[in-house]
């Protein structure tokens, strides 16, 4: 096992498993910047400012992880997870725009830098790259279920902008857009690597341990705890830990499960509050700020929080059926810190 | 042959092929309306803006007949047609959101209906939904040629940003964006025929009539000079038969081929007039006016119809080395359509 070494027991999930994974952690980073290339200038510079910011890289991780939990070619799963990888910096870059938004993990945004129609052309561009990359890796599986996430990524993000500001969006309208616009590409990152192991979905079964299915399922539930979390963490985060504007969301109208929560027992006051500064769109200085008591004084984060947990406890069941294996053990703790970051 | 009706000489090539393969277009159609179908209805309903409206179905009639010309399957060159057009519709909802156009085949653009964001978003869902339709049948190779394609259009619409408003621009460079956001696209719509009649561009060699390599090149022939007149158009169609605003790439600051030639004998004041009104973004009333009067005063546009004659020839000579079929001569004409409808 390359790069292996022991986790302590109490280190980040996501520095334990990209340690464990190192040096194919940096044979996906050199793929993503010898990736993309391209004679265009523009094009180089606008995907490496973004890339080259950081992020944590959690869904090629998952790739790796999941590649190595089945045994697969690691090989193939670099150049796959760097795919991953671009798929989710495309979706950032044509998010962006949709929510013109100022700033992305700490820094300006590339559309703010770089413009909107930039973005919007990079976004392809990452997104064409992607898929010719998959198409040299050769598997139709993995190019189908990519293509699927793709898909369903775009209109879970159409979803979520029909409902912004509907004050009567229900928590499973909520959940919905939360699975296709975040849990989908969670769940193909995981997906793939049992794929890339030689274990389809639906074949080469045995028993409990078959791949496909039980990663799909980890990675959906996974990636809804993740999001629930990070829609808690847009209200209650310190701006420097999180790396974006607090109170987007808030600002943005986008109703999330704290909101949900909350205007299930609003009074008739807080409704109107609620009304105005989210489907209104008619926000004044301190807004947030009361938005943030009401929260808190119908325990919406709490309850925000134990909802993750439920999907928490789902992605840890679906990890029951895999294979023993030494990154095992940080995929589970990413369960619990994707949620517990936001306490 | 199914549909088979024999062209009068003088009509359409369009229409003629249309109606040569009026059964394979029809289920091309059908197969575009069914999979453009989503459970979010805002999607559907913005693609189908732009789908239904018309436009000449010109890649995919040329993935149609290439394929019907090497003798391919018609029920997958159906389905990947219609990859094709959603691949270029895709790039117009893109290309109209990064030109802030107004108009699109003479009604009013997505992005002006349905909103920039919306219009970036089913981009990409229609760009992901052709992937899928692709992984569906399976070829690798179709693919390739598609992804390729993709990730070159993007690239040219980048270059074509980054020299917006540049003086010096040189044919070379202009033609280097023509090749790829236009060509590169009819190019590959037409690489698909013989792949789907199992002919890739390398093997299966039969002498002259081996497809792949010169279907390839005669699409991206037929492109350039089918770009080459729309940039003529865009100064002197006709409002209602461009379907688009008069003067476009002229408000752009885009320079085009008529305007490359008219800027290589440029008098001081004609330069200045093209410095202001092209790269300072400086425009009045009238400037259209004047632009048409120093353009047709230089013969720019008999220049940039001889060019786009240039690639006609090119494009004949790839067309010899295809098989006798009835589309043949259709896709002769369509050569000459492209050139003399801006005339």
């Amino acid at each position: 096992m390359r790069g292996w070494i022991k986790p302590k027991p109490m280190s980040h999930p996501v520095q334990a498993l990209s340690e464990i994974l190192s040096d194919d952690m940096a044979a996906m980073n050199a793929t993503i910047l010898n990736r993309m290339e391209s004679q265009v200038p523009l094009v180089k510079d606008l995907a490496a400012y973004l890339i080259a910011s950081g992020g944590k890289r959690i869904r090629p991780l998952l790739s790796l992880a999941t590649t190595a939990l089945y045994g697969g070619d690691m090989g193939r799963a670099q150049n796959l997870a760097a795919c991953v990888e671009f798929i989710h910096t495309a979706t950032l870059l044509h998010d962006d725009v949709v929510d013109e938004s100022d700033e992305r993990r700490g820094q300006k945004s590339a559309n703010t830098v770089f413009g909107n129609q930039a973005s919007v052309l990079v976004g392809d561009f990452l997104f064409s790259r992607s898929f010719q990359i998959m198409v040299e890796d050769g598997s139709l599986d993995v190019l189908r279920i990519l293509s699927n996430a793709s898909a369903i990524i775009a209109e879970g993000e159409v979803m979520q902008l029909t409902i912004q500001g509907q004050m009567d969006t229900s928590l499973d309208q909520y959940l919905q857009v939360v699975e296709a616009k975040t849990a989908a590409l969670f769940s193909a990152a995981c997906e793939i690597g049992p794929v890339i192991a030689g274990r389809t979905a639906d074949g080469d079964s045995d028993g409990n341990k078959n791949g496909g299915n039980a990663m799909a399922s980890y990675g959906m539930n996974l990636g809804i705890a993740f999001q629930i979390a990070d829609d808690v963490l847009d209200y209650t985060a310190a701006h420097d830990k999180l790396g974006k504007t607090l109170g987007d969301d808030f600002r943005e109208g986008k109703l999330t499960a704290p909101v949900i929560f909350a205007l299930k027992n609003a009074s008739p006051e807080e409704q109107k509050f609620w009304q105005r500064t989210l489907s209104d769109n008619t926000q004044n200085d301190g807004d947030l700020d009361q938005a943030l008591e009401i929260l808190k004084s119908h325990d919406a984060f709490t309850k925000a929080i134990d909802l993750a947990k439920t999907y928490g406890e789902k992605a840890h069941s679906d990890l029951d059926k895999a294979p023993d294996h030494a990154v095992k053990d940080h995929l589970a703790g990413l369960i619990d810190f994707s949620i517990t970051r936001s306490h």
